[in-house]
């Protein structure tokens, strides 16, 4: 049985592909459209050239998106997620939708315990 | 509205808390149980005690861990969920379970990227 809480599982190292930042945006980015890797870059904000390339052929390897190059002029390379990272990338909108929606409650709880820390409280 | 995807939205920050390794490995752990330092130490496979302090504190700025400090000898400190921290373990459960079932696919997967990679296939 898998177990992301033991170190040795090889689970922890999916873990690590999936919750990170850019894995995160990637995946949720593509959620509902499959896009370039220009049209990826522009909609996943702040991510590098390489940031962006590297987290794609991660979640290529790991089968979770699908990569397509097409043999066109000028070369076309589109992006999309496959059946396993369809059912991922719905757990990991659920994430990022209560983050969304949390948002004001949380930079509440950011001042308040930054204002104790201060010792304003 | 929040969004993720925009670089400077603040609920970027808070992805960046939640959508990472120790992050959910330790909301993930104390989504059943109120532990110690020691105790939540143990039950994250790895995690230093640098980044486990981290992390704690990160969580529990955002408001999702309660830290409760009890004047006994020896001193104790128990790490807890809050309601809303209850509500984020939820999520993060429901990505720590995908990735369980299913990492032997996704271990398949990676050979099959590897061997292809290599020119075997």
């Amino acid at each position: 049985m898998a177990d992301v809480l033991a170190e040795a599982c090889p689970s922890r190292g999916v873990l690590d592909h999936v919750a990170s930042r850019w894995g995160v945006l990637v995946l949720f980015a593509l959620r509902e459209e499959t896009l370039r890797f220009g049209e990826l870059r522009k909609k996943v904000g702040g991510v590098s050239e390489k940031m962006l390339a590297q987290t794609l052929s991660t979640l290529e390897r790991d089968g979770f998106i699908r990569r397509e190059a097409h043999a066109v002029i000028p070369p076309r390379v589109d992006y999309s997620l496959t059946t396993l990272g369809v059912a991922l990338a719905e757990r990991v909108e659920h994430l990022v939708d209560f983050v969304e929606a949390n948002v004001s409650t949380i930079t509440k709880a950011q001042s308040k315990y930054d204002r104790r820390r201060r010792g304003d409280d």
